[in-house]
């Protein structure tokens, strides 16, 4: 099974366009957690207990993994088995934002697919489709393309000639040839967002920058359907996992998405 | 200490613009290695005690450690508190190419600076300056840009409008009020790096892609030296990492480029 029929898959059984990002910071999980042995990991576990049947993916962000070493790393691993053991018709995407040259990718591949056992990873377009072939290779697994970011300085450089659209149009062109390909584009940008849907027809986007980015969720649903009201992964992170009942802004969330879905 | 000054000293003492890449891929490292217990920190220490008196830097890049998860982030960390206590004189690029959203990018501040306490990171600039905030306010820690890369199809997006030009000219505008910002700009582009070098001044440059890559030496060291008849941090990673006497390499390599120096 692809990442794109899995997702669609738990789109339809969750009726939810939402994913759960697992910004773990250690500094900022409940106290009750922060003492425990495996910490982001055991934060991690009961966000997904209260949230897998309401959500179409999990996003764990590799910074906030990283910033412990060695040992949030092993947390991230244990949370990625986690889910695919107790919840293995929800994806996980490794928001990793990786991108290197092409023989040195393999090793990203091995950490994201081996390692950790994700279904899709986010990638930097800046070296070009060649240089990213050996994620684009793995026919099954996701790969997600930074096109519009959601925070304020994005414009920088991919304002210029409108490069966002340069580099949807080439991933809609050349890079999907294994259909496994995907696009961010950031809730803080609707108009660029309903830009980007014309340009990619049906393809799935990840939107983040809800919730606590201040996306706005009617503009963005609405910039951001596709001909089968969906295509689109409407990511929150903090606004959700470090909410006083995390279940329960998920289920607001995904209803109010739901809301503007017909 | 910057690490402008520590680069500069370094440069000096071993005479020396050439940075070995430690690109310890397990499954390529010599196999009286592969059984250590800890086999890319003892591969990477071999390395460093026959290279140390020849070299500007040590470039580690994270992908071939990250293939290995916990345990290869705990060999990366070995192997920067090596060649911190052994050669505090020598810098250690983190070659990670990261780069996400402001608050994001604090998890991999503290990865590079608290735990393998490098003294500076490649970065890719597709989410402007704004978003990088967190690593180029570090003011004693480099931030080396993403600018021309080495792989042969870096054009597709990076020659739109001549994109690489205006990323270098944002860089040495606006990004730089630290003076901590760098360059990478790849040795099989010797023509885009003399355009970089007009653009950036005395600005220091990472250039990789001679050896395994195929750039060449000569057009390489010629198109980019700045004004001090350096500026360039020159790495070659497989070549000599993976060669019969890296000593022997490294060596020759370095003399091969100081050649081109006058």
């Amino acid at each position: 099974m692809t990442f794109q029929q899995k997702f669609d898959q738990i789109i339809t059984k969750n009726n939810s366009l939402l994913c759960v990002g697992l910004d773990s910071d250690l500094e900022k999980i409940p106290s009750q957690f922060q003492h425990k042995d495996y910490p982001q990991f055991a934060f991690n576990k009961w966000i997904v207990e209260q949230t897998h049947d309401f959500v179409c993916a999990y996003k764990p962000n590799s910074a906030f993994y990283e910033a412990r070493g060695a040992d949030g790393i092993t947390e991230l691993k244990m949370t990625c088995h986690y889910v695919k053991k107790q919840y293995p018709d929800i994806p996980i995407i490794f928001d990793a934002k990786r991108g290197d040259i092409g023989s040195t990718n393999e090793g990203y591949v091995r950490f994201a697919y081996e390692y950790l056992g994700v279904d899709a990873i986010t990638l930097h377009p800046y070296l070009g489709k060649e240089a990213l072939t050996p994620f684009l290779k793995q026919k099954e697994k996701g790969c997600i393309i930074l096109c519009r970011t959601s925070n304020p300085g994005a414009g920088e450089f991919q304002d210029i000639e409108k490069l966002y659209k340069k580099v949807a149009s080439s991933v809609v062109a050349s890079w999907n040839a294994n259909k496994n390909c995907m696009l961010v584009v950031g809730a803080t940008y609707p108009k660029e967002l309903a830009e980007i849907r014309k340009i990619v027809g049906d393809m799935t986007i990840l939107v983040p920058g809800i919730g606590a980015q201040g996306g706005d969720v009617e503009k963005t649903v609405k910039a951001g359907l596709n001909s089968k009201n969906a295509g689109m992964i409407i990511n929150a992170g903090r606004s959700i996992i470090f909410s006083k009942n995390p279940q329960k802004e998920t289920m607001k969330l995904r209803d109010e998405i739901n809301k503007f879905r017909n």
